[in-house]
């Protein structure tokens, strides 16, 4: 099987040759490339022109041998073009005049997202014309909760306290809002398919923070509208939410994959979610303590498992930049290993 | 029954002629003299002085009319006494210096807490004696993975990424660590209770990012010398965790009482903790958000805990500081209220 074969094949509960292996926020960190990049670039210049971002996703993907090559992007880039003007230093998005109002939401402007996110979509194109079928090509969105929180805080916050009280004092705002950026993000999500992405996770991130009764009154029914349009445009939907462990059955209606922390155990996450596929779990902080460390982290994980399908081997958070290539390069060749196994219809080939 | 007879016996899972509430950081606030005080003085000046520490704890309990009387101190005080120097902006505390070798704890200080912590013995002392029986002097320490992580990350931080790579790299050091954290806060928190503290609850914050496992090896064997500390001499121990319905089970072990965040079910956190008595789960949002709202969310949570012994009142994280004063004030007055009940030995006295 190619890698792009693999990770779609994972994502949708199908017989594998190898459990996929990639890494949140893969692209970029500690490679050679990416930091020559950086030294005359900002986050934002770089994933404004499509040649540059789309080199950092496939540089990534070929240092590491991942089975996904994932596009380097922005979660806020949507709310950006709406209007929202947004820094991206190291912290997380800062927005200067975030949304305190209901004539806030107003005054954002449509989107046309092959004019107004075309970058974005070239870059998918040309990542997918570099990665060919060794690796597939992973689209992303960010989830509306979390790009509402953020629009609402301004910066990266614990609790999302002020996100919380806005959609409390203001229901109908907050709907407004939220429906906004769903529409966005599901033509966002489909220009991103059609461009080539052949897998589209949706990152939301802060959605853990609320009680699942909250989830699915302010959440839920705009998550799950973008997740059908990934699904119906013909790609699996990988939805992940940190600290998502009261919402865990929720976050799987009407996704294929679902990707967990590393604070809860795997196989409890497993069993709550039955015949879904799963990603994740494998803790950043493991990967990057050292070899032993980290390979006896997988080791545990795919034990776990148990060879069940429906796997994709991936971190629980986003790995830290400082994490050395070549662990996560190992890393992907001991799960490539491990897990191989013999396809009925190609007797022996990969055992 | 007195404030301070309701809110130990609750904690102890006996009969009460009431349901007991007190708020998470309800001491300080928007309250008028905290605000005079403020214009003058920082936080940490407050804390530094015994009389203006008590006189905040006293005034919030008085104008709320909770059962609680909260020391007005920061869980970051016995690191201060260490040597470690701290700054506590609203954001929370900042250290410039932070651990990162194991050559950093090396140089820690010793603790003598009734010379190096004495300040706040004094201001136990004067909070009892100003709430006579209207309230119990709630004591507080910090959790040691919460006081140990905030050491080395320096700050806030999301995922105590930083720490848990410490740990994991130099788990030596990091039990040193601990064990230092864990032998100051044991004598700390029993001073506390000699000074007159009649309840402690130990602030584990940061501990729910941690899996089971990891909280198993890196945080509870701390956390529980700490916990039998506080009983031992003689006074209910409250452990709260934020984030933390992953280890629910775990942090009952050695507590009286446990406090849930605004996260989980109520009613499935009760059911996991069984006979241990259960705090906090009200949302901040919603109490700051309007009376009705507010009133709303007391009423589903005594509902749900169903006149089940064992419960206090509170709110799963700390009251924004621009909560009005009255909403507090109403709600404490609406959960005395609904909850009255008549004690065996007093028929029909309170019904």
């Amino acid at each position: 099987m190619t890698g792009a074969e693999r990770l779609v094949a994972a994502c949708r509960s199908r017989p594998v040759d190898a459990s996929p292996v990639w890494f949140m926020r893969q692209s970029g960190g500690s490679l050679p490339a990416y930091q020559r990049l950086r030294a005359n670039h900002t986050v934002l210049d770089i994933v404004h022109r499509p040649a540059l971002a789309a080199e950092v996703a496939l540089e990534a993907q070929r240092a590491l041998g991942t089975d996904g090559a994932v596009l380097f992007a922005d979660i806020m880039l949507p709310v950006s073009a709406m209007g929202i003007e947004l820094e991206l230093p190291s912290s997380g998005p800062r927005i200067e005049r975030p949304i305190r109002t209901a004539d806030d939401i107003d005054r954002l402007r449509p989107v046309d997202v092959a004019a107004d996110l075309g970058f974005v979509l070239e870059a998918v194109r040309l990542v997918r014309r570099g990665a060919g079928d060794a690796a597939a090509v992973i689209g992303l969105a960010g989830g509306p909760f979390t790009v509402a929180a953020y629009c609402i805080e301004g910066g990266p916050s614990r609790d999302q306290l002020t996100a919380r009280r806005f959609a409390l004092a203001q229901p109908q705002a907050w709907a407004r809002l939220m429906d906004h950026i769903t529409d966005v993000t599901c033509s966002y999500v489909q220009a991103q398919v059609v461009a080539g992405a052949q897998v589209v996770q949706l990152f939301d991130s802060w959605a853990g923070i609320l009680s699942p009764s909250d989830y699915a009154a302010w959440a839920a029914p705009w998550s799950r509208r973008i997740l059908r349009a990934i699904r119906s445009s013909g790609v699996p939907a990988i939805h992940f939410v940190a600290q998502g462990a009261t919402l865990l059955e929720r976050l799987a209606v009407d996704a294929d994959v679902v990707s967990i922390d590393a604070a809860q155990p795997f196989g409890t996450a497993r069993e709550r979610l039955g015949a879904v596929a799963v990603q994740g779990n494998l803790d950043p902080a493991r990967i990057g303590a050292s070899h032993e460390v980290a390979s006896g982290a997988v080791d545990e994980l795919l034990i776990a498992n148990a060879g069940r399908p429906g796997h994709v081997v991936n971190t629980g958070h986003a790995v830290p930049a400082d994490t050395p290539t070549s662990r996560l390069a190992d890393l992907v060749a001991m799960v490539h290993d491990r897990t191989a196994m013999a396809l009925p219809a190609q007797t022996g080939a990969n055992a």
